[in-house]
């Protein structure tokens, strides 16, 4: 690894890599039932969270998420200097409403459904830097409020093609602390580290398929991946796990394809949250789950404890997301694709 | 100014205070007929901006104050590391399609109208701690796409009370480069550095009117100054101006009252972007402009103005924003607010 903060044409090596000391991860009823079920710290039967409509469950499921990232770090809200959140619904509402109560100074951020990916790289540069000692990054999904807002109410009862995914209703945040505040790590565990970043552009192969949101996100994710490979000099082997966000089935494929014509094979070592979180033959999420939730409540579980158990020492992280909206998507525009990358590695 | 990066409970100091190299700012034609119209760098004729529909119309006003900025810094596209950006509709949109073609890669911002505030902050850290050498700060607002996303289309002529505030047609953008990089600045040029940010939390008091923004952001923007002043130890005085983004008349007034009430007199230095850009009693503005176009595009032409020629040297610019959308609101939610500041000076 180089000595140097800016590495190659999209990256940050961090010179004093953060650390994960907290980590949460709250899931709806159908998330629980998933593989993955055992490994989130909660799950919640109740698709509203106790609240009145589908924005404010999302925002509850947001708070307490947060709240428990924050205890589990044995901080206080009062001990976050910064939280770097955002989601998918119009202005960022689940964050807004969710967030207010917790008095932490705010950077709204938006990046789809990479948004997890960009608000724990951002978070990592304010630690990295001196410029905070403790972060939360955080981000949300609930499978009602965005169909709501992208799709079709759930009461049209609309059908779903193969190639569509599931929105995951879930959230996922870290508390990102300062090497040397890194006490609050239990001796047992794993010290899990962020060792660097690379930042994603804008990909748009003119996909115009909303149904099919894996196909919009293969080349971003691959246009990251291949740049961190490059930029590190690293071969795919380096990592034990590529993870992408939400690229569902026929993404991957796409993903595995793209990067096999750049030189790249990870066909051995990628993973996708969004086919590990749902059982596509018994739970009918067709080619995946998706959504910030996905890959957030992902890593804030299977992936760390994964890591904690130094079954996997290091992985490239990389939420992707598609950028569209109704209004773009009706005005005949193609959903363009970012990625954002995260290498999270065991310290040895 | 103390010589440590985190001061106070909500601010950072600079250790290498970034330099504003380029900024552009380009508005629509009711904005240049405005009493800043001699200011901006373009106003064009057509509210359309060359594109097929509102939103197209933001994406292009990005895509070329981008490229202006850029140009202005004496620099190209593949000289800027991130760009930090976003906008008031649904999933940033504009941005999305705006900046697409320029391959930078991108961190999604959306703090609502604060928007400038807050890409401006995020953009100071990466460069002041040697993450890049140079990066761009935008946002847009457009007065058709807003009204469309927000309240209603310009086509059924709604009736707007006095409170109400217009939205800038408008986008703002500045180049952020570190101080050993600064040879772009014209030597004739004062050099505008940025000396540090107070990041906003988000404050609701409840209001829930949103014909009445100016009030609902007030709070925000008191908090927001008052703890620029706390953690600084610096009195009123110690800024030529304190620049909201667009409060609007209402919201002014508030402002002073509730920095009063703190021990602050604001009354002397206070300006708001959304007071200046109209003309209320010929412009038929009400209370003022708003939208994140409004404190961008009058940071990059008037403001920075008035500071390379010195007039000011010592600038708090508070851009705010109102956290709604039309299904939070319909819902019955308040609006609440947020702010973001950033410490603006005439290096001497």
């Amino acid at each position: 690894m180089s000595d140097k903060k800016i590495v190659g044409k999209q990256s940050i090596a961090f010179q004093n890599p953060p650390v994960i000391t907290g980590y949460a991860s709250i899931v709806g009823k159908k998330e629980g039932e998933g593989p993955l079920g055992s490994y989130f710290d909660r799950i919640d039967e109740d698709a509203l969270f106790g609240g009145d409509n589908w924005e404010d469950a999302e925002s509850r499921l947001q708070k307490m998420t947060a709240e428990l990232a924050i205890q589990k770090a044995m901080l206080k809200p009062d001990d976050i200097r910064y939280i770097f959140a955002g989601d998918l619904l119009g202005q960022l509402i689940a964050t807004s409403f969710g967030i207010v109560d917790l008095k932490i100074p705010l950077f709204g951020v938006y990046g789809a459904c990479s948004t997890m990916g960009e608000s724990m790289s951002l978070g990592s540069v304010l630690v990295d830097g001196g410029y905070a000692d403790h972060v939360v990054a955080m981000t949300s999904s609930h499978n009602a409020s965005a169909e709501k807002q992208f799709r079709f109410p759930l009461e049209y009862g609309a059908q779903r093609p193969l190639a569509a995914t599931w929105t995951v209703t879930g959230s996922g945040a870290v508390v990102i602390s300062s090497c040397d505040k890194a006490d609050a790590v239990k001796n047992d565990d794993a010290i899990i580290e962020i060792k660097g970043i690379t930042t994603g552009k804008i990909m748009d192969y003119g996909v115009k398929d909303s149904m099919n949101m894996g196909a919009c996100m293969a080349p971003a994710a691959c246009e990251v991946i291949a740049q961190n490979l490059t930029d590190f000099k690293l071969s795919p082997a380096y990592y034990d796990k590529i993870i992408t966000g939400d690229l569902g089935v026929v993404g991957q494929k796409i993903l595995i394809d793209l990067l096999m014509e750049k030189g790249f094979d990870i066909s051995h070592n990628h993973m996708d949250c969004g086919i590990e979180i749902y059982n596509a033959d018994t739970q009918d999420t067709h080619a995946g789950g998706s959504g910030c939730g996905c890959s957030a409540s992902t890593l804030c579980s299977y992936i760390m404890k994964k890591m904690q158990s130094k079954e996997w020492k290091k992985v490239l992280f990389v939420p992707t997301g598609a950028l569209l909206s109704t209004v773009s998507f009706n005005e005949g525009n193609s959903v363009p694709g970012i990625a954002h990358g995260v290498m999270l590695e065991v310290r040895s």
